[in-house]
Parts: structure tokens; C-alpha cells; sequence
């Protein structure tokens, strides 16, 4: 499809597809030490939070998803391997969210204190 | 990252980003005639739901996230462009879930009745 088609039938968004490797492994064990900051996080980058959903594994790790207006965040924590993955989708019909999506990111990965970070980046 | 270091240092996942075009407007608004149907599509493909979270627009659309002990599927619908994304992610750590992501990713978007979906597959 190229790209005059596809901007006629669809909404031009950004996903950040992230792996993010950390050191700091009570980082991913201790959802309740996260929670409010990465909530947080969301309305200092200008995004809306429309709700929440959220798991705490009996064997460890999270799964976090906040549901933005403008698409949402989701995190899972792999205590066992230092690893956690994170998405930033957001949608740009009314305004471009890129920068906001870019920040949020960044911001919640520092938050586990990671001694690596790949980013892959999807127009969609 | 080489591959045998992204082995040791990763979960490996299959994350399916869809793109789904319909000309059937109303079954981009009406979440809840698919809801409960997607649910059990759900557990039909033989993943394990552990949470959801939801929000329908004022405006029209909606969004639907099932948190899975595998990951998550994400749903945003836009009626105003006959546009819906949907994201099957499954991490393959216990068994391969990659044919039951492909599965429901299928099933999921036939009840949308589209003309056409793109499928990107990413491994992470």
C-alpha cells in the first residue's frame, strides 16, 4: 500500500516497541513502588488516560496497561530474566503526540534503571 | 544484538500489529455486540485472560485491552475512517503460543467483517 492509500484509510500513529534490560531486579517485582509514578508520567507528557488494567504474577513480575485517549501504554516484567518489554502507541488525528510518546517512554524505562534499552519504532 | 545473545537475554514473543478495514461502520461502534465475543475467542485459542480494561468514546469507538498471562491483545476502533488496530502479543516462554496468537488475531478481526487486513508480524 503506498503510502498517498494509506493515509486516506488510516490513522497515522507511532508504536514504540521497547526491551528494556535492567540490573535493578525489585524494579520488576514491586509494581505498587511504580504504579503512580508511571501514571504520573502520563499526564506530565500530555497524554489522557481513559483507565487502567493491571496483573501481579503469584510467581513474580507485572503486567501493567493504562488506556490513553490517544491509543496506550503497556508493560510486562520478567523479574527471572532482568528484562522487561514496554509500547507506547499513540495516535496523532487531532495533534502529533510522537514527542509526548518519545517522552513518556524514555521516562517510565529510567524508571528501572536500565543498563539497556532497543527501541523499535512503527508507523502505523 | 545477535540472535544467541537476544536468546539469553530475552523472552521470545510473537507480537502480531494488524490493521483492519471495514465497511460495516457499526461494528466499530457498538462494543458491545463483540465484547463478549472476544472474550471468548479468548480462551477459545487457549490463552488465559487475567485482566481487561475498556473505554468507548463519546464520540464513537472504542477500546478494549485483554491483559493475558501470555501478554495482551489491544483493540482500537475508529468508525470514521472504517479503521480498527489490533495487537496480539504472546510470549512463547512455558510453549510456543504463536499459532494460538494467529488464531485468535483471526477470529477476532472476522467479527469486524473487513475488506482488507494487513498483518505485521514482529518477534521480541
Amino acid at each position: 500500500m503506498d503510502e498517498q492509500v494509506r493515509k486516506q484509510k488510516s490513522v497515522i500513529g507511532l508504536h514504540i516497541l521497547g526491551e528494556v534490560y535492567t540490573k535493578e531486579i525489585s524494579t520488576l517485582n514491586n509494581f505498587s513502588s511504580v504504579r503512580d509514578t508511571i501514571v504520573e508520567s502520563v499526564a506530565k507528557a500530555g497524554l489522557s488516560q481513559v483507565g487502567t488494567a493491571e496483573h501481579v504474577f503469584p510467581e513474580g513480575g507485572f503486567t501493567f496497561v493504562i488506556l490513553l485517549a490517544e491509543s496506550h501504554l503497556s508493560i510486562h516484567t520478567w523479574p527471572e530474566l532482568g528484562y522487561l518489554n514496554m509500547d507506547v502507541f499513540v495516535c496523532n488525528v487531532s495533534k502529533d503526540n510522537s514527542v509526548a510518546a518519545r517522552n513518556l517512554f524514555d521516562s517510565v524505562a529510567e524508571l528501572f534503571r536500565p543498563y539497556e534499552v532497543v527501541k523499535r519504532e512503527v508507523i502505523r
